[in-house]
């Protein structure tokens, strides 16, 4: 298993072999099946996808640690020295917990701030609330889930959902150096019986940055022809924006799939992405139109212009590169980012 | 009951005063409870919740002024000298009517304008229809609500959201004048059987404000753990915004509540609130989470750094202050705003 | 029929026209019906309602010309000299193809790239998939379409959607040059069992214009009362926009209307029109409110006073024009777009 000391496009792979190697009781609940070509990091054979053998409620351990690393970027990682941006995804099932023990590292104030979830004041991830670790301290933070709670005709939501966490304290009590630095990454609550992915990739969509970079060094997404892959998008910063993938669409819900024939959900392939706001979906790569390098873009003319591109690689069934594809990642490399 | 002269930050509950106390067939589904403190206003033991009372189609006749404020600011009020920001909360079930007699106290034209709801062009309040008040006019504007009709496999829908009012003759032929100085307010059909809130609270993102004020004097939003609070978040001006409140979550539908278990909607805490734009939930005060003085903000991280922040203080059951919530209160006026 | 060489405003319905008139397969599912004024142009007798008519998974062939019109201007059309801004409407059902020969008949780079349908990367229209039309080319690009396919209780979504289309080659990668010209329009996919409309209007924010004008010269969209219109609406450029349109409102989901009573979509009468999105929905012009001329507008307000604004006409049942609108339209001549 690589461990990164830096800002890292790993086609959403390392990341999850961060997780599941990580001696916790966090739960992993999708395979990160091996891409066969030496381009891309090979994900553990240890990933596995234990849905039927967790119980209900389970409380996820796990230990984060706040790294600088370099050039004024700070990650949040599951070991000393293995910070990413974005951080790594933390998943759970409605009804699970997360204690998240959280060790800063660096010399600045800094928190954990979730979406969605439930937590108490103590741990809000705020100054407002007295919840951030000063420099060099350690402290948990305890994340609760629930499902929805019926009253009759309606329903109370539960907690599933693409959320994120990120840091909101660090620079400003909100955060804002924080977040300029590379701090936040995905929080995904499931419902039982929710399509669990083959793969995870996590866009973050913060400035005129994606994951901290821009192109051609923002994040290439890699996956085979037919696998199902969950993008979790997340905004920050100061900026609007429009996330469009090319060639794949998605309801506009909760899943992103739809829920039977009745469900109204309006179908998309863009979405508004402004800070603080967070979706995911799940696509089969290349279902309907084949293999090939397609492109996500913030659809926003200046801000593809200048370098909110990247590229979402399908390669064939069998790993190996599609016709055209290398010479697409050529061309990317020559010509977005402002060159 | 309180009349006031200039805008307010009163937990939500002077307004619906205002709404209960007013000598007018107008419709307030919602209980506004007594807090147990002083330092919030207490409502009226007058009010209350004749939803069962009030037949299907009833006409509301209501009067409103147009008032100057003081310091460039103007409200709408339902009595005179009672003009507040944001205006008063306007409620209605599918089937109703409403006629609102406006007078305008300023030497300027001035119109009220609603979303949603069913209006002929003499009652669009606004000039390109010849449709407003010139300096110390009355006029009066009537809408008009429908429920949903069906044809076959589909309904064309009704009336029933959270929408807003606003000036749309002052300063420009779009109000733009008008908004700025604090000519907004929340507009509620609802559809017979939606659940009624305890408490309400409007919250208008305008420009870098909030209600016409910059943090710390943005408006606390008060409740007791266990209350069900309606919030109706609006927005206007230039800019764009992202409401995000700590700790609660809801659907991203027309209620905020699920519609059973298979209702495909997102469960959100955080959603896009752009000029023009309204939407509304109800949330039970501290449920799962406690107690406690919990943010809500924009989520532009220049726009919360800059003011764009505020309170939902959710008191005891009984009324008194949870443990470090003060605490958190002086914290917020010693930090936020742009110190 | 009349073909144009410049931009027009012409109330939807020239463009269905060009549709109707086009000797393609090109499949036209709405009736264009005539209005019965001399202001407007009149669609053709030989436009029809196919839908029984035509087979599923009909191949619909047509020829796109893309042609300078004047003054930096660059329009589709579907044969030579009638190009227009915004290009025609593009239909099909979910299961159809539309192959499309792109002829270029500039001097620059351009090609069609679409959302929501299902194409390979042969067809991706960009430069980064060497997808394009060089200056003078001819090129054929390829859409298919699906229906949504059952995974159990879930399924993938179909194409079926308010989409568009757009160059991606103009000026830049992704295509600034050639939207800012004007090279955008309208795709429509629908599901078998939609409501068909009587009349289209292609409404498109784009930076702060409106189909390329500024008001007064915006579009003045025209039906008569109760007939039943569709909106499609799409944002490009570099700015965020709420669209709004004054007393008629829809459903926030797919098609606008309601899926019966357990639809829990939000009824909206503004909604986000960011770069890159789109959405449609169909009203009856007029319902519950009456004839007389409405506004439609950017609801950012120095987007509504700078021209961003337009007309909907909605004409009494018999064509002629209702009290008052006449004096409407002149104010908004004298009074709308920058004076
Ligand atoms: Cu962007
Ligand atoms: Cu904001
Ligand atoms: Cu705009």
């Amino acid at each position: 298993m690589t461990s990164t000391t830096r800002p890292q496009n790993d086609g959403g792979l390392s990341r999850r072999a961060v997780l599941a190697g990580a001696t916790t009781a966090m739960f992993v609940p999708a395979t990160a099946a091996a891409l066969g070509t030496s381009a891309v990091a090979v994900s553990p054979s240890t990933a596995s996808r234990p849905s039927a053998a967790v119980p209900a409620g389970t409380t996820h351990r796990i230990t984060m640690y706040v790294e600088e690393l370099g050039g004024g970027q700070v990650g949040y990682g599951l070991e000393p020295g293995a910070a990413t941006i974005p951080g790594p995804v933390l998943e759970m099932y409605e009804g699970d917990t997360m204690e998240i023990t959280l060790v800063n590292t660096t010399d600045r104030d800094v928190s954990i701030h979730p979406h969605g979830v439930l937590y108490d004041t103590a741990s809000d991830g705020s100054p407002f609330n007295a919840s951030y670790n000063g420099p060099g301290e350690t402290r948990t933070y305890t994340w609760r889930t629930t499902g929805e709670r019926s009253m009759g005709r309606w329903s109370r939501p539960g907690t599933a959902g693409y959320w994120h966490y990120h840091d909101h304290a660090m620079g400003t009590p909100h955060g804002t150096g924080g977040l300029a630095a590379g701090l936040y990454g995905a929080l995904i609550v499931r419902r039982r019986g929710d399509v669990l992915p083959d793969r995870q990739f996590t866009c973050v969509f913060n400035g005129m940055l994606i994951n901290n970079q821009s192109a051609p060094h923002t994040p290439m997404f890699e996956a085979r022809l037919g696998e199902t892959v969950e993008f979790i998008c997340i905004g920050h910063g100061d900026m609007f924006h429009t996330f469009h993938l090319h060639a794949h669409r998605w309801a506009n819900n909760r899943t992103g799939y739809l829920e039977g024939p009745r469900d109204p959900s309006q179908i998309i392939d863009t979405r508004d992405l402004n800070p603080g706001d967070s979706f995911g979906f799940q696509v089969v790569a290349g279902e309907d139109v084949g293999p090939g390098a397609w492109m996500y873009h913030c659809h926003v003319q200046f801000h593809s212009d200048g370098g909110m591109a990247g590229i979402f690689l399908v390669r064939n069934a069998d790993g190996s590169m599609p016709d055209g594809a290398q010479e697409s990642i050529d061309w990317f490399h020559e010509h977005e980012g402002g060159h």
